[in-house]
Parts: structure tokens; sequence; C-alpha cells
């Protein structure tokens, strides 16, 4: 599980603008896409180093009729990359800042001549309890976008593979209908984890109700604690997305606020699930707890019941039991029967009290 | 009980405006009937195929003086359909993506030339528990109006019916009391089901008060998922209804915005009757949890006393059961009856001990 | 206790405006009273039937020079009188609807020729634990008031009796200050009811500080409901208020508002101290269960205390009360009297290791 | 400790404006002091009886330039007083009623040519859980403040002796900077109730670390009670205040804002600290109910050792107790040192499956 | 740990403007820094006394063409200092007053001629579980900046030497950035702390899962306190920030905004991060109360093992213990080993019965 603080006390006293990479270096090689299109044409150069990124964005003359550059960046640890595509860009050195902090919460700002988006890209591990997170960065100006992930996983690829084959509309569209694709896809992924999660919580609750082990308990902690990782990723998406729906700038079209409005919807939605989730957990530890309490609730009856008919009987026995030299009904011919039957009429009759005090209900 | 995530896993990665039908498919036959009527006329079709709707949609020249155009499509899994419907209507991309998308939030939006609808029809099945949701998608553009349901039940019988029988002015009111009526109806139905729910919760109580027993706690539990789920579906109704209300568009006449005012007082009666049910389930489980409690407590100080008038006595028997040679006591004419009596004293002693402590209270 | 949910099922599927009563007919007769006055005149006429009551509004001409017309109507389970009400004043059919169904959450519309407000009126029963609710409908006019009660009690007595006396100046301040003197009377009670739900609560937790018994559980549940109940009632007046002061109507003089600031002013403190009594009682339960749980501490500490004493002491005399041929203890001159006190130092020792415990707190 | 409900009662029915006391009468007789100042005049009059107030009140041609009039008085029960201050300074009746009702919740209201506004002052008694709550009436005009306390005692001596000796500057700034001084008196003394409770909850928690003893309980429940009266105190003085910021009026000079904005952060703080506060004493209550917790499975967890050890011990003396004619052992001569040596390790092996268990921690 | 409250009653009853040190004095010498730089020059003198202030501060014709004068003083207990630097800079009495009140709110006042700032350093102290909260005043006005810290430490040592090394521009940047410098320096160590508390929650969470040990209750109380503290630090930040964004005043450059949002996500980072922890630590707690819970339930299963099996037992070897003179079993050749080989099967059903139950999962 990852930890909820990352370590940021190297940045400490450092001026603001000053590039250190905090959290995990997630992948060795860092990988830069350059895609552009327009109506009509798609290039798509692969970069495996700064000097051909540099000659990329050389090539791209990019600010003029309708096409589409679009930079992806897998891997934010190279901070020589990051300030050479803030060069480039002409980036305030706040976002560089921003980039190459992984423990960033997610968030819009508006640059005028750019909007920058902050969200944290959420994905189901190998084992089921495995939730992995990664920031992703994005930044689009009139005509072109940057996305910047940790790692150089191919998370963009359908809406790549999309744009790719698509037929002319969507390529028209311009940088701020391939953001809303980009925050789309991301959006798109929490709903794959809420199943996973969903699945999860199912299968607890019916193990917790059909026997309330304390083992089970460390899964809903387990549990209850991904789903806190989880909302602070989640909840800041929707003021994020209406963040960009507001956006007073004519970076964003009026049909593309459309689209947002149906991405903002789905945020509300992951958030409310997420939401009802967490009442369900707690629910499922009630039932848990309750659990437990009857069991113990049935041990001590069943101690008390024990007791409550031995005790007595016990008591009698040794009454019987002691040596005194003048005790008459030791010499009884049916002393012994007597007694016996004595006490199977106790027992009967604690038997029919315990009965009335509905204990074994 | 309907599961609270639905696999939507299928549409990751597809491009907004893909027609993907994510939900149960309620019905076989898809069935879809066309209403036509204004002041003095009234037409009724039931088209059972495309083709029939079709032609249903050209003899709709439609948007001529005050004739109402009503189209009601049961079942939304035939994808063809809906999206021939969608051509038909010019509907943007995205809402046909949410009419078949079974898995949303209620939710109002404003296309301008329309105003598109989704809300959950929700309804009692046969047996008690039962609680059956399904999703509504209204479209209410100048002169008419679309409804698309899961399934082809009858649901808004009562509302065609009133129509056709009804005198000249509410079929003079245009599209938009239309749509106040069928926003009515659906919300009526919450009502039926808070009744049903209201006197579940009030024999559970009774249940409960009665005899505290361990089974009831799974109703509690199911009462509370029920309505968990109850409120995700009705919660979101209120800025549904106001958001048609505060609608700028020219598409709501100010009269059915009294209207709506009504229908949004009902709204808002079923949230606040639904958290009061929520806090009333809460309570019975705190009446519940503290039967449990006291019967514990009844349990353990029945023992407790039996433990505290037996042992001293058995103690004693045991003493003068010990086989010692020299132990004066047990040659005394009176030993015997003595010790039963000194016993008999310390039992009397021990319970006026346990009367003053109050543990019987 | 009334119940939390009417039946309304038999109004589904009604078209809207259609008049259905909904809850208990509360009252067989329904009387009919109207009351015109000015600075210098008063007539007050008792209308028992309809036809009376017609007659009565057609002898009102009212509309003229501050005239206030006062019709109460005591019972709304009449719907034919309703109706004809409802034509005399041209009210809107929803407001009809409104005022003939009891199970309707208080709320202030405005209707441009009149304001409609509908409140709850509370008031002790002759039980303690009674709190009867009933539904009050009032609608203000340029020189009319109606007010609609659910019974024909005399609940606005006081208010008549004090116009009546009354010297000029209230008798010139038009409908509107009729109208705040109703909700005053209205809210006036609501302090009635809480005097009284301040000593029962006052009273219960000295009863649970001196005994936490179980049967003052089923109390204390009492209270919690009906503070549900009236919090229900009360909580929207706030807004019913605050909306008959806000309303941009010219149906409020400036002077008036000043009078509405205060009942609202009311209204408020009725809310707070509503929250402040459930806070109170949410005490007074863990007061309570902090007692059940101390009295079971305490049994099980006294359990724990026999056990741990006579245990042993029983062991030790089961060793000498063993059959075997050659135990020498047995024969020895003193054996018995030193197993005595053998057991009376253990007997000791296991006291002062209690002691040290702190068991007997 | 103060109830939280006055009866109210005595004036359900009565017009609004009607002066009715309600509350207790803290004080017999009613001292009325008018001091009258300026920049470079300071006159200061003690009135004992009405007929020198109304003296007083003549001499005070008052709305000169810059005389600033400053009428205290102490007692609110004499409502001849009231109504004759009432008739000298023109008050609307609702204000003179609220003077007298000392169950008034602490608000602002704008009368356009006088602000009115109602606090409540906090005071600790002679006894450390004592906290008197007294209601004080502040009326500010363009040049006169009237000051209604419930008793006579003079909580407002600082600020009057400030002004005495007060330089010229104080002296100048005119009627809203006295209503502020007096304001800032009153949130003053807030702090030091505070202070007491803070210090009550530090010895409070030092206790109940050290020994849980249900006693304590009763003082948690205590605290909890008077933070409850203090918050409903405390609580509204913000909106006051922010209220008497915002006014529009000319009554208040900009000068006087910024000190107002003082006592608004004064306000927050307190109503912070008591927040605090709460969550504190929850927390203690939590520390308590663990502390009870805990003695209880230590209490538990003795007596199963006990057990654990004894009984078998028990059974076994049992066995060799039985009178059977034919039991070899009995005859062994090393039967009985074997039978305890027996039991000697019987009893090791349990307190090491104990120790396993780790039931000692 | 400190203390919730500071003694404040010292100052009851005093004016406002009246200098009263609240709070610790926590340095002997008050240290005065006075920096002043522009672009090109930069200079530093350390005062240790207030005369080389006062000639430092007529030293500083200050309010040229961009020289930012900073005057640092450390400790604020000497208010003569505090008095003379207030004529200096015609500081508002107010704000004296809040300089030297070390018990004040994090808040932010506009002042027109300079924004007023409060904020509290956090930092750890030299063991873990310690933290230090001291306050810090900043002043800004158009070309300089006052900070008040309680003691002589460097804290802002990381900022001056920034500034001291920097290249041109931050130095041309203003007072505004120096502002921002400072408060987001304060920011940046509650990163530091959150770090430290991370780590903490991290440890107490495992050792709790090992091994649920009443002592750990106390870390988890001592955590929840210190959170408490944290939170009442950090909480009105943002709002202090938002407000120094917000502000109209031209004392704020558009520049330096950009970088207040920066410090601005910072600080809703900083909250919510406390919230996730505020929320782990009750998650522990409830591991932990589940954790003694378990062993109790495992405790009293135990117990009723033990009793269910030894009761019956020895029960029936009290039977034949007896000492009646015809008890016909006694005589049997094979009554004893009967009698072991029945009670053999008694345990062994008991066994059964309890597996049964599942008392041992």
């Amino acid at each position: 599980m990852p930890s909820f603080v990352k370590k940021r006390s190297s940045k400490a006293g450092l001026p603001p603008g000053t590039l250190v990479h905090i959290g995990e270096k997630k992948t060795d090689e860092v990988r830069m896409t350059l895609i552009e299109y327009n109506r009509d044409t798609w290039s798509e150069e692969e970069m495996t180093s700064v000097a051909a990124g540099a000659s990329g964005r050389k090539s791209r003359p990019g600010r003029q009729s309708r096409t589409v550059s679009w930079l992806n960046i897998g891997g934010v640890h190279r901070l020589d990359f990051i300030e050479q595509v803030g060069k480039a860009f002409k980036l305030h050195p706040l976002v560089l800042e921003d980039i190459v902090n992984t423990d960033q919460r997610p968030k819009m700002d508006d640059y005028g001549e750019y909007l920058y988006v902050v969200l944290k890209m959420v994905y189901a591990g190998a084992r089921p309890q495995e939730i992995h997170v990664e920031q992703v960065s994005l930044i689009q100006g009139r005509n072109f976008v940057l996305s910047f992930q940790e790692n150089g996983s191919d998370v963009f690829g359908p809406v790549r593979n999309r744009l790719k084959t698509g037929k002319g509309r969507s390529r028209t569209l311009g940088a701020d209908y391939l953001m809303y694709a980009l925050v789309d896809a991301i959006v798109d992924h929490y709903f794959a984890i809420l199943e996973v999660l969903g699945e999860r919580i199912e299968k607890l609750e019916n193990a917790i109700v059909a026997n309330p082990r304390p083992a089970l308990l460390g899964d809903i902690h387990d549990l209850k604690r991904e789903m806190l990782l989880l909302r602070r990723c989640v909840w800041p998406v929707r003021e994020v997305i209406s963040g960009l729906q507001r956006a007073e700038s004519r970076l964003i079209a009026d049909d593309t606020r459309t689209y947002l409005k149906d991405v903002y919807d789905h945020a509300v939605q992951v958030v409310e699930t997420l939401e009802i989730f967490r009442e369900m957990v707690t629910e499922i530890l009630d039932v848990y707890l309750s659990g437990i309490s009857n069991r113990m609730t049935g041990v001590m009856t069943a101690l008390t019941i024990i007791a409550t008919i031995f005790m007595p009987l016990t008591f009698i026995v040794g009454v019987y039991g002691m040596n005194f030299q003048y005790m008459p009904e030791l010499e009884w011919r049916w002393g012994y029967p007597m007694v016996l039957a004595g006490m199977a009429a106790i027992a009967a009759g604690m038997l029919v009290f315990i009965k009335k005090r509905k204990w074994l209900s």
C-alpha cells in the first residue's frame, strides 16, 4: 500500500520554482512521443533522447492553422528533460516544480496562455488488493497538449488509437478536445477500480455474514485504507473539471464544454459511489462487531446455563459426601435414589427457568 | 438486491458518444408507442418494429401549431433503434450514450434545443424486500417528448389515460406540461416505496422491542442497504427538478414552473422522509444492541448470583468431606444440622447482599 | 405516536390538482367562521353549512378600503367546501390539493395575488407523552386571510380576542399583520411543547443517574422519536418565515416585516433548543449505557472475587477428601486445624492481591 | 446548573410587544446610572428611583454635539422602568419585549434609528462548576447607549473607569465606540470561563488516566453539559458582531469597524476553543471507557486463569474422593504423591498454555 | 505538550490596544536584524539593542525606489521595542496588541497601508512526540516587511540566504514577494511535521496490529491531541492565504498572486493530509478496540470450554463421593472404570458440541 506522505523535507528551504523530484522513480528510461495531427495528416515520432526531443520540438512550427501537437513524456525524474520542455513551451517555473513533485493534489491552474491540470491515474495491480497511483500532469495551450506520466506505460494508447483511426471530425476539434479525451481516459479508469472494490466488498460481506472471523477484520481495515487513498485522488477531480468548464479562457471551445460536462457527471458518480462504498464498509464492520458480540453472548449464555445447572447439584452431592457421624439420610434405604431424583428435579426446574428467561433464543 | 456497481469496464477506452448498453437487459421485445395530441385530436400508434417507428416518425410533421408528439420507447438495449431516434430528433451523441447506459446518475442537461432528464423509477417487487430500480430518460423539445424505459411496462399509463380523457386545458399546455406529468408520475412512485419501507420499519421496531433476536439484525442490515440504494436514486432528484425550474430555456412555460415547484416540494419531502427513516433505523439498531447488552448483563448476573451462593457452600461441604482423623465437629451429635443451618444462613446473607447491590433490578 | 408516513398511495396516478383528503379525519362537523373588521367595525359570523358560508362569501364585498376578511375553516375533509372556497377566492388547484393533503411539509408559496403558507400546529395531549400535530394552511391576499385547520378547535381564539378587543392600531394594520399574528400563535405553541419536553428530559436524566434501569431505555427511545417528529415540523418553519420576509410581494408591509423578523428569531430559537435537547438525550443515553456497563463490571468483578477465593480453597478441601490409604497428613493430630489455617492464609492473600489490583475501586 | 428552557408559557396568546418578564428575578433593587461625557466633561449620576431616572432623562438634552449619554439599567423585571425608558428613547415595542425576556438568543437588529444587540454575559461563580449566565441588552443610537443587565452588578466598571480616566481620544469616539467597548468587555469574559474550563478538563484528564473511576463519569457529564450551555451563549456572538460590522447604518464609524473586526476575531477564537474542548472531552470519555473496558478484561482474564487451573485439579481430587470399593490407585503406596505431582504438572502446563496465549500482556 | 488555553485573564478589563505579553517568554535577549536590499545592493545589520534598532530605523529612508527593508524581531516580550517599532511604522494599536499576544488565531487583516498576517510556525522538538508552536507576525507595507518571532531562532535563514545569493530577479520583486517567501517557509515546515506524524502513525499501526496492548492506547491519545493542536494552527492558514490573494490592495502584485496560489495549494494539501491522518488514527483506534474485544472473547471462550467440560465431570465424581450406605454402583467390580469411561465419553461429547458451535474459530 502506498504511503500517505512522501518525503518532501529535501525540499524545505529551497526557492519556489526549484526542480526537485519527489516520489519514487518508476521507470529507468524516459520515453518521449511527439504526435502531430490535423484533419488530414498524422505524424508520430518516438523520441528516446533529449536531442531527438529537441529536434522534434524544433520541427514543431506548431502554432499554425489547426495542427495539434501532443507531446507525451513518460517519466518525470529526468529534470533536464523537464527543464528543456519548460523552456521550449515557456512554462512558469512553478508549473515545472509541480510536474516533478508527484505528491501533488489534483488541481487546475489557468496560466492565461495555457491550462495546467494535475490528476491521479489509478489502476489495479496484479494482486487484488494492489492499487497503484500515478500522477499525470497535462498542459494545454492553443494548439498543443503536453502530458507527463510517472512511467512510460501506454495509458493513453486508446486515445491515440482513436485519434489515429478517427474519421475527420474528432481530429478537427483542436487541442481542447484532446485535453478532454485524456481527462476522460483517466476518469474512466476510476470505474474499473470501483468495480474491483465493489466485488471485494461483496465478497467480504458474504464472508462476514457467514462467519465473523477476526481474520476478516484485517480485510475491512485494508479496504478502508485503500478507499481513503482513493478518495484523496478522486475527490478533487470534480473541482478540477468544473474549473476547466468554467475557465473563461478562449482555450476551451463551447463544444468541448459539453463534453466536459459529461466527464464531470462521471466524476460526481465516482465520488458518490465511493461514499456509498464507505457506508457499506462501515455497515459491514457493524455486522462483524454484532457477530462477534453475538458469539460472546452465546458463549456466556452457555457458561451460565452449565453453571446454573451443575453448581447446585455439585453442592448437593458435596453435602452427602460430608463425613458427619450422625447424618440420618445416609442410612436410609432409598436415600441415594431419592437424592438422585431430587437432583434430576432441580436440574429440570433450572432448565424450565432458563427457558422462561429466553436465554436460548 | 441490485448491485451498486454495474459493469462499465467494457466501455473503457471507447470514444465518447459510442453506444454501449450497460446494465441488465430487462425485456426482449422493444415497444415503441407514438402519441400525438392537441386540444382536439388524439392519435396513438403502437409500433413494434423500427420500420413502423420510422414511418411514425415520418408521419410526424410535428413542429406545427401546438400538436405534441410523445414517443415512448420501452427498452434501451436495441442500439439501432436508439441511433435512429437520435438521428431523427438530432440528439447529441452524448445523450444517446447516456440513454443506453443504465448506470447513470439522475441529472438534467440543457442542450438548448431540448432538455435531457435522467431519473430512476423505483417500485416494489412481488416480495416485500424487493425494490426494483429502472432508469428513465426523458427528452423534451419544443413540441415533442421522448421517454425511454428499460422495459416495456406501462408505468406512464395513468398519465396517458389522463391526457386521453382529459378535457381541453391539460392538452393545450404543451410538451413542457407533459414532461412535468412524467416527472410527477415518477416522484409519486417514491411515496409508494416510502410507505412500504415505513411499514417494514414499524414492524421491525415492534419485533425488536419485543425480543431482540440476532436474526432481526439481518433485517436491519437489509433495510439499511435498500435505503442506501434508494437514497442514491432519490437524492439528486431535487437538483434535477430545480434545474428544470431554473432553466432559462424558453422550453418551459411559466405556468409549468408552478407545477414543477410542486413536484420539487414532493421530492424534498421524499428525501427528508428517507433521512428520518435512516435515523429511525439507526435508532432501532441502538435498541437492538441495548437489548442484546441487557440480555448479556442478565445472563452474567444470573451466573454471578449462582456462583456467589453455591461456591462458598460447596467449599463448606468440602471441608466436612475431608478425611482427617481428628475433626471433632464430625462426631458432634448436632454437627450435621448445625452445618446445614450455617449454610442456610450464609445463603440468606448472600441473597441480602445481592439485593442491596440491586443486581436484580 | 403519529406515524411518519401517511397513506398517499390512493393518490398515485391522479392528475395534479385533484382533491384527495390524505390523513385522519379529525372532526365530524366542519365549522366555518367569517370575521370582517376594520378600524371601527367588527362582525363575526358562525357558518355551519356551506350555504351559509356561500352567503357569507357573497356578503363579502371585501376588496374595499381596509376591511380585512378572515375566513377560518375547521376541517379539511369536506372537499366540496374546499372547492367552493377555492372558486370564490380564485385559488390555484395545486393550493387546494395541498390544503386537503395533511401530509404536507411546511412551506411558503408566492402565487402573486396571494401567499400560501403551510405550517404544523403542535400541542401536548392529555398524557405527557402525547404530542398532537395538526396541519394549518394560511392564505393571505390583499385584504383577506383564509385559515384551514384539521379540526374545529379554537387555536386562534387568542388572536381573535386580541383583535376584537384591540384598540385601533392593530386593526388598521391589514391582512399581512393578521397573517403574522396567526404564524406567531403557531410558533408560540412550540415553546409550550419545548417546556414539556425539557421537563421530561430532566426527569429522565435524574432517574437514570439514580439508577440506570433498562426500563428507562424505552423512555429515551420515545423521547428521541418524538423529537424526530417535532423536528420535522419545526425545521422548515425558518425558511417559511424568511420566505415571507423576503417575499417581494406588495402583500407584506414593511412594518410587518419587522414583526416577522421577531417570529423568525423565535423559530431559530425553537430549532436550536431542539438541537440542544437532542444532544442532551444522546448524552443521557451515554450515561445510561455507562451505568449499565458499570453494573456489568461490578457483577463480573464480584464473580471473579468469589471464584478467586473459593476455587483454590475448594481444591484444597478436595485434596484431603481423597481416599488414598497412605496420606500421612490425615493422621496428624493438628492436620485439620493446620489446613484450616492454611486456607485462611490463602484467602487473606487473595484478598490482598485483589485489593492491589484495585478491582474494588 | 441553569435550566435550558425558561417558562415562557405565561406569554402564550399575548399580543406582540406585551412586556412580560421571563426568567429569574436576580436583584431586588433596580439601579440606574446615567453617564454623560464628551472630550472635556464627565458627569455620572446614580439614580435609585424612577423619578430620579426620569429627571435624569429630562436633564438629558443629549442629542447635541458629540456628548454621549450612557444609561445603564441593572435589573429588567421592573416593567414600568423599561416602559418609561422605551417611551423616552422611542424604542419599538418588540425591543422592549425582548429586553425583559431573558430567554433571548443573542442577536443584532438594526432599527434604523438605533441598533439593538442582545448578548449573554457569562461568568464563573464561587464554586468551580458554577457558571452564571446573564442577559445583557445594548441599544446604541446616534449619541446614546442604553445597557440593560439582569442584576445590578458592576460588570461594566472597567469600561467606565477607562473612559473616565481616559485621555481625550477615546472620549471623542462617540456612542459606537462605547458600544464596541461594552461588547468587548462581554467577549473578554468568555476567555476567563475558557481558562476555568481548560483547567478542569486537564485535571479531569489526569485523574482519568491515573484511575478511571466511575465517579469521574459524572464530572465528564457535567462538563459536557456546561459546554453545551456555553456554546448556546457564544455561538451566535459571531453573527451578532459581524452584523454590527456589516450594518449599513451611519451609526457605526469606519474606525470602530476596525475595532469590531478585533472583537470578531476574539469571538471566533472563543468558539473554536470551545469546539476543541468538546473534542477533548469526547476524547477523555473514550479514555475513560477504554480504561473501564481494560479493567473488565483484566478481571475476566483473572477469573479465567483461576478457573483454568483449578477446575481440572478439583475434578482430579474429586475422582480420588469417590467411594468405589475397587479403585486400585488408592491402595498404591505412592498414589497420593503421584497424584499431587500429576496435578502440579497439569497446573504448570496450564500456566504455560496461558502464557502462550498472551492473556497476561 | 502545550496547553490549549493561555492565561489571558490578566488582560481582562484593559482598553483595546494595551500591550500585554501573553504566552511564555521563549528567549532572553531580543535580536533585531535589519536587511535592506534592491537589485544591486544588500545590507544586513544585526541590532542587539533598541538604540541600534532605532538608528537602523533612522537610516531607513526606505520609501525610495524599489529598496526593500526587512526588519526581523526575535522576541515579542519586550513591549518597549514593539512600541517603538509601532511608532516608527505607524502601526494600529490593535496590531501591536496582537503581536505581543501569542495566543492569536492565524488571520490576515488589511489595514490599507499595510497587510498584517499572523501564522503559527510548527516544528518538531528533540524528542519525537514534541511539537513546538511559535507565533509569527508578518507586516508588509509598500516597501518594507516586518517579521516578529517569539524567539531569536533563525527560521527565516534559508529565505535570507536565497535572497542574498539570488540573482537579480527575485530581488527586484518587491516586498510582496518577500512576504510570500516568508509565508511559504512557514507552510513548508508543516510538511516536515506531517512526515514525522505519518511515521509515528505507521509505527503505531504496526504495533497495534501485532499486539493490541493497553499501553498503546496512551500513544493513540497523544497522537490525537497533537493533531488537534496542529489542526488549530493549520486550519485557518488557508483563509489567511486566500485573503492575501484576494486582497484588493495594490500592495500585492499580480505575479506574486500566482505564487500565493501555489502556497495556497500547499496549505490545502496540509489540511487534507491532516484530515486523512485523523481518519487513520480513528481507524487504528477501532483496530485496537477490536483487538481488545477479540482477546476478551477468546478469554471468555476458554473459560466456558473449561467449565463446560469440568463442571459435569466434577458433579459426577461428587456423586460417587457421597457416603450413602446403599449405593450399589460402588460395590461393582467395574464401577470405577465404567465411571471413568463414562466421563471420558461425556468430555468427548462436550468437545464435539463445542466444535459444532464454532467457538474455537
